[in-house]
């Protein structure tokens, strides 16, 4: 446990991107295309990265430590990250540790990013197959929510963030339920909703010691099966699966009821599944999962889950015999 | 600026080293021959590391995360150092963002470390011949001082931590000099007083913006000396002479007078300059040293330089032109 506190990240909602005036920019080479008057007005150095769990390795960083190398980053200087989840997970950690931190502004352009990913301060690669195994706690300085990243993003895109506010809404019902069919995007006062929730659990447990464990409901299932599926399977449809297995984790050691059981699962029955996860889903048991979740990070001595406990969902320790 | 407090770090002396009963060791290959009796009573898996700034790499970080991921490091979980200053650099970089942290114990082996590099929380590895480029604040959770390591130190070696001992005793005149000649090690007490020293700066300013710059006394010119040599000039003997560049800098700036400069001299003339050493530096100005004076991770918009302004020691903004 390195510090106490972090300083709070300052929140805003931008109806219309204004271009950083300094600094270096790192940026999903497939936004350029879709925003090319946003892109038009910036003129600071810049660098393409492929989104997805694949680039985020050691390698990239280290092409990130040579882009701020070669553009003479200085620790004052901002990087701005303009991407969805993995950009910003695997660009914040290469900001966070280039002269032990620069400054850091998140630009999230996916909804997933938005009221999950970009807040917090959690940044992350991945090593080994495992996901986030190598990672920094660094809030950024400034996250910049612009809702019109939200109208290119594909419907497959805008479900995985639909998942994460899914779990949002079970761990603190006082928010909405997301719209999950019809095609309506979240509205400015639905993003910061949920983006503020996730910011407050963060600041009162910034280091994951206590409160902000329980965003990982669902998630410890939702690493494994991303791992299992050597990341084929996306990171919202995997949480949405993995809140399905807590509950009959739940059940299974008699933690819930029928009824609480049968609750849980009609409220995560909305979520649209696509067809192929549920295929790969059918077929994976708790044993093929077991060698994955032992190793997950947030483990201590033993498997310590978050599951529905009666009426509350909460830690668990589970033994590991 | 990620965080405003970190924990205090927890300082012991140990006069006789108890064998750690659990997690990981990491530790200077050239001390298991040394200290014989202290590996027998290790039954903890070990990865043995060559010291020097060559080691500071992200090719040698990665086999640290390898490391941990072969013996299944968890979260809780301890990795103790044994090493110099850059083993505990290199490995506390490491364990620093393994797990985004995990639990880490310093046990300095050279009386630099144990005076300067283990405490503080600095951590840091070097990036395209640029010292401590990548880095975390990361303070250990312990740090053990045991001066029998001491006794098989190398007088050169001695001498890089008495460097760090000068400057400290340049900018806090209640300090002791160190004792330079005669093979005397420093004793209990005024090991401490040293760790203490630097330990009290680190708490009040964690993350060098304030009253920690001050500790950079001679380190700008320093690392500058260092890279341009591709660190083979050892690190105290560099700040050695980055303090007298300073205090020369300073009287060239105008910023002390004769007296002053010729009082700074004096003190630092008692330092054993080794006669390869001055031959390097002999043919070398500034004009050599201002490409990486630049690169200096401390510096703003301006190049920040620690120097004697008066009769006291403190920042200066030197413009760039």
């Amino acid at each position: 446990m390195a510090s106490e506190n972090l300083s709070p990240e300052a929140l805003e909602i931008q109806s219309c991107l204004s271009a950083p005036d300094g600094g270096l920019m790192v940026c999903d080479e497939r936004l350029v295309s879709l925003y090319p008057d946003f892109f038009d007005q910036c003129d600071i150095p810049t660098m393409f990265l492929t989104a997805g769990e694949q680039s985020k390795t050691l390698h990239e960083v280290q092409l990130l430590y040579a882009f701020f190398c070669d553009n003479r980053l200085k620790r004052s200087d901002t990087v701005h990250v303009v991407g969805g989840g993995t950009i910003c997970d695997l660009a914040a950690f290469a900001v966070s540790t280039y002269k032990r931190g620069c400054h850091l502004h998140l630009y999230p352009s996916t909804l997933l990013a938005m009221v999950d990913a970009a807040i917090g301060g959690k940044t992350g690669i991945n090593f080994r197959d495992l996901k986030n195994q190598v990672g920094s706690f660094y809030p950024a300085h400034r996250i910049i929510l612009h809702r019109d990243f939200l109208k290119t993003l594909h419907q497959d895109e805008l479900r995985q963030g639909m998942a994460e506010m899914l779990k949002a809404h079970m761990l603190f019902d006082e928010l909405p339920l997301p719209v999950f069919h019809g095609g309506d995007l979240p509205n400015d006062q639905d993003l910061l909703s949920y983006a503020l929730y996730k910011m407050s659990v963060c600041q009162i447990d910034p280091y994951d010691r206590g409160e902000r464990m329980l965003l990982n409901f669902g998630h410890s299932f939702a690493h494994a099966l991303e791992s299992l599926s050597a990341f084929s399977i996306k990171h919202g449809d995997a949480v949405a699966i993995g809140m399905n297995m807590a509950c009959d984790f739940s059940l299974e050691l008699k933690l819930i009821d029928e009824l609480q059981h049968e609750a849980h699962k009609r409220t995560l029955a909305l979520y649209p599944y696509p067809a192929e996860l549920l295929d790969f889903v059918r077929n994976i048991g708790f044993e093929d999962l077991y060698p994955y979740l032992k190793q997950d990070k947030k483990n201590g001595n033993s498997l310590r889950l978050i599951l529905p406990v009666g009426n509350r969902i909460k830690p668990v320790d589970v033994s590991e015999d």
